[in-house]
């Protein structure tokens, strides 16, 4: 299994995430766009997640919700650009707890010798915004998002 | 009248445009917002630009399409992200000509003694994106709008 790589460049304003998966790139693919899988992987073990809205097409908007132990939400949005697609993804990415801060994630998925590798670029206004992003502690809910997401894709091959 | 100064540092996949208009921000505002105002300064002036979109408002859409002598028409579009005020306007930006390579670009325009600083900030997927842009001929673009622009804040103000 591969390890989640985590870079964060000094006076550039992007965070760039790489993770080998052992699964093929359809299979990966649809763990990333069905809401049905997505909630059962994306954010880290101790919030559970709900989609308000998905629309995966050019111009399509998404909302999910996560909710921690205590009942707080924490809503979070933005808007498809481009038909999403194993080659790419691009969408924007806004926590509605800092309105006005947005991201933009361009998603690659590449496959070999039946193994996919997804690499998500995060474009942020500006370096301030970055390491706001990285001072929030993203990378604990990084690390164990792709931790499911590859306990996920085992079951799901196994199905 | 303010000189357009525009800085792409190398290996950030940024642009930032600034330019100071003799104008008070209420009007810079307008004019970067009503879109029978901004036909008339946007883009060179060899080409015609007519608005096809304009819904300046959160998650609203924009496209416009500019067209040469020739009759060769560029279209454009993007989203708005969060309501476009004075202090900040942020929306994404894609040339239709090269689908997949977006930017976001945050405006904010600030007031003093009477006249306007705006500011631009376009970030990139990548440095590489950045560079086409860059390479695209996008200065001329922008200085000969910044001119058009001022022009027209000067015949609004007698007005």
């Amino acid at each position: 299994m591969g390890k989640t790589q985590i870079t964060a460049e000094a006076g550039i304003p992007q965070i760039v995430i790489t993770r080998e998966f052992d699964a093929p790139r359809e299979l990966v693919f649809r763990a990333y766009t069905d809401p049905e899988l997505i909630v059962r992987w994306l954010g880290p073990r101790e919030l559970t997640t709900r989609y308000e809205r998905h629309e995966p097409r050019d111009g399509g908007r998404w909302r999910y919700v996560s909710t921690d132990a205590q009942g707080n939400e924490f809503g979070f949005h933005g808007v498809f650009h481009g038909d999403p697609s194993p080659d790419a993804t691009v969408q924007t990415f806004e926590f509605e707890g800092v309105p006005g801060h947005v991201a933009m994630e361009t998603l690659t998925m590449v496959e070999r010798d039946g193994r996919t590798l997804v690499r998500t670029v995060s474009s942020f206004q500006s370096v301030e915004d970055r390491d706001g992003m990285v001072a929030s502690g993203m990378e604990h809910g990084v690390h164990e998002s792709h931790e499911r997401l590859a306990e996920l894709l085992d079951r799901l091959r196994e199905a």
